[in-house]
């Protein structure tokens, strides 16, 4: 990775100059649904996030994709079945069109889950004392709620329920405040599947994709089986270099390349796995105006964007005190590519895997109507949508019970849980590991220390390679009792190219604090052990 | 579609030739299971069916399908990541590898779903004094369940949970017993992607797959926006005629088609959609054989399987009473692709979306394990796997409190609903519409009863184009105040066909018996005006 340098690009739009209407607030959320009346979403109902955005005066409308789109994602059409839903709307309609069960044939009467309480959260107390919440099948007709089984049960649209439809356009206008008019959100089936249709949706076979130079292995395995590689551009401590990009984009060769100038940018900025770099609000800002240089479209996959976590303030020093409001938290976070994408070039993808649970497979994407339509064409063939139970229930806990505040609540929870666990892993690492060998850069966000070895001290680094000496270390761990994420395992570039440093990946989500500084502890031996010093 | 015929293919392996071992009973599986001891299955624990299958000595092995996998499939490999999992056996390993979330961080304690109870299943009773089934987080570790919400909430493998999978696979082998040795399962997030992940696994772009000559839209739709076109096969009163598929597959000519011959075929066997027909045990047999003959391999699409109804006796004779035992239900039932596939040339792909509720978002496939394997490798890289939370759900229902038993009680009674339904529309029919004009054969499974209309009596049938008349009288129908479903929007030829004939498809599955009568009543009135009757 390189050192940081200074950012000068020239010829590109300046965001700053473009005026942005007041953000949303939790209370203006409040004020807007009162103002839209009571949501009324039966089964199977069409919706859209422009139900539920706020105006968007005075904000410039997104670019058209078309040149961009692929064969595939150009290809499909809404379905002439679906097409017939306008007819539904004509009173008293009685409709033998659809197959669609009737929900007395639905074995699930009700589903009631127990959470815990704002604010401390307490896996203990909500076990023994927490809040009970009901879903029944037909609340929603008796008017105890806008959702219910009988709707969630059913079939449902590309877009996800209107429900929670509701609930992620809300709180990406709170947390992102696009800068554009014409955004929009559909709910996916979580982020490994956002990221499958965006690069279905954006990259043809033999494309290229440009990328940090470690990055999300799961990513480079997805885009490797649709005919895509990976450009790794150079990282330092706040994640991908804009002058590397920019000068890959530059020099680019189609001939001496054998693909096409790359149009699309995937990047993680916060908490970068494996690397756990998170970029600062001016390398965003270079990193889009290269975009904007080159006319670059940018996946921003955010999985761990809330575990943004206090500022490390080191093993003696007193820990910061955690945010002291919403408005304070939301302060906090890093900005958002979406927040000052002018363009509309920029498909944000986020889930709930890493702040509610992974095994709810819900997750979504915000990115302009345009391409918010392609995504939705293509859930309608393929996944549908999220399952209709982790809907319900995720509406419940998120909506009905905690609503906006309380759920930022709980990301604050989640926040000082994560730095906590980091601080135990940083803190074993100050006290095990051999300084003089191993580095490390400590993580202002994520799951993830990267762990520099440097091979440079290796005794048989002239003798052997870098993947060997890796191997080695990785199975010396092992033998300690440990295991750890091997650096090559993520590098983006996959054939043909050779890592010249060495690094593991260590995650402080996991196990418990005990274990995590006795893991640490044993992968110093097995780090000595394998450079002879023990 | 043309009348049905004698069939006669010769050159091609006699399936009866093969001697198949005693199918497994509900019975069996209780002493496999017994056999087997408790199921340990923790957090993304690895599975496969092999675990769950009963000895399958004396059946061949599926040959393999190198020479039909895409490019796509084929690049697909085993993430790196997922094969450290091996070391995560050795005693005592504290793995700092995976992003695994802690379960103490998952805002959820507790899942309740209240359920009706065999024999009667009554909606009403059940929501008064349904059983109540709980799942806890820690149920596993504390031992009172095999599958708790600290393994459903976090992140899974790409075939689903290891509980889930035991019992879809043993429903598999007690409803199916595949004729050949090396089959499996994997879940799917339902069976709109199981095609989607199906055609991109066996289909290049270009490429034509055989189906029905009409079909479900959103096989089309899926399929055309992959490129793949669909070659319509006649049909009969028995779906497609093997007989016009022997021919088109002799007569290909790649040169005058613009593809190579067609290796695919799309079925659906039961209940198809929209014509109701359903393949009889002669009519599936022969089919397979041409197959083989052509070296074909079949996707079998059924989610109407269990939505297989009671004969038909017509609105004055008595109705045929319900299976007396479960084993005469299983009986009842027509014989599946995979119970005579003795290649391993058969996908086929089930859904809990009509049984259970399409909100589940949970299906599943099986085939060879060559194939199962490829579709995980593909579920890793998009979907993941079913939503845990729809996956303990479905687990406390089906094995923890119906058994295998309980869960055929039930679909012995969605049958019985299902013929209550079909009968009423089907009386409905017979009431009001004018029989001159239109004509249908009673379904024998699914949700679809597909109308002809005769056009030939048209008064306009000299002067008007067929998709002229057939939007006239759709419209008449939502003016009348009933919708259904227009025959052209279900032509598997998309693009230069013609259609000759006029259908209309009308679902007893939607709406109440009342509604439905009335329904047909004013369809009939429609079709009279449209054809100057009244």
């Amino acid at each position: 990775m390189a050192p940081p340098s200074a950012i000068d690009i020239e010829g590109v739009t300046d965001t700053e100059a473009i005026a942005i209407p007041d953000p949303l607030s939790i209370n203006g959320i409040a004020s807007q649904r009162l103002k839209a009346g009571r949501l009324i979403a039966g089964t199977a109902a069409g919706t859209s996030s422009s139900q539920f955005k706020s105006p968007t005066i005075g904000k410039p409308k997104a670019k058209r994709w078309d040149h961009y789109l692929t064969v595939e994602s150009k290809s499909r059409h809404p379905s002439a079945l679906k097409g017939a839903a306008v007819h539904l709307k004509k009173p008293g309609l009685i409709s033998l069109g659809g197959g669609i069960p009737l929900a007395e044939n639905f074995p699930i009467e009700e589903i009631s889950v127990k959470v815990p309480t704002a604010p401390h959260f307490s896996e203990k107390e909500a076990r023994e004392t927490g809040t009970v919440l009901t879903a029944g099948k037909y609340d929603a007709s008796e008017g105890s709620s806008v959702y219910d089984l009988s709707i969630a049960l059913n079939y449902g649209q590309g877009t996800g329920s209107a429900q929670m439809l509701r609930f992620i356009t809300e709180h990406t206008e709170l947390v992102c405040n696009p800068a554009y008019a014409d955004w929009g959100c559909t709910l996916t089936v979580g982020s490994t599947s956002s990221l499958d249709k965006s690069l279905r949706t954006f990259c043809e076979r033999g494309d290229v994709v440009l990328a940090e130079e470690y990055t999300y292995s799961s990513a480079v395995e997805t885009a490797s089986s649709l005919g895509l590689d990976f450009i790794p551009i150079k990282m330092d401590s706040e994640g991908l270099l804009p002058e590397h990009m920019d000068e890959i984009l530059n020099q680019w060769d189609e001939k001496a390349r054998g693909a096409r100038k790359p149009h699309v940018l995937y990047t993680v900025p916060t908490g970068q796995n494996p690397t756990g770099a998170t970029q600062s609000a001016s390398r965003r800002k270079a990193i889009y105006r290269v975009a904007q240089k080159h006319d670059i479209y940018i996946f921003e996959d955010e999985p761990y964007f809330f575990l943004q976590m206090q500022p490390y303030t080191g093993p003696s020093s007193p820990s910061v005190p955690a945010p002291q409001s919403n408005e304070a938290f939301l302060r906090s976070l890093a900005p958002t590519y979406l927040s000052m994408d002018v363009d509309g070039r920029v498909m944000r993808m986020d889930s709930f895997s890493k702040v509610i649970a992974p095994g709810t497979r819900v997750g979504w994407i915000t990115a302009s109507e345009q391409i918010i339509e392609r995504v939705i064409r293509a859930n309608e063939s393929s996944v549908q949508n999220p399952s209709g139970i982790s809907q319900i229930i995720l509406f419940k806990l998120l909506d009905e019970h905690w609503g906006h505040a309380g759920y930022l609540q709980w990301l604050i929870n989640l926040r000082m849980e994560y730095t906590s666990r980091r601080d135990v892993l940083l803190a074993a690492c100050e006290k095990f590991l051999p300084r003089d060998l191993v580095t490390w850069d400590p993580p202002a966000a994520g799951m993830f220390l990267w762990l520099k070895v440097d091979h440079t001290k290796h005794p048989a680094v002239s003798t052997k390679p870098l993947l060997d000496i890796e191997e080695e270390i990785y199975l010396a761990a092992v033998e300690e009792g440990v295991l750890v994420a091997k650096g090559s395992w993520f590098i983006a570039q996959r054939g043909g190219f050779v890592s010249q440093e060495l690094f593991f990946r260590a995650t402080f989500a996991a196990e418990s604090e005990e274990k995590m500084a006795f893991a640490i502890e044993r992968f110093g031996v097995a780090v000595r052990k394998n450079f002879g010093l023990v």
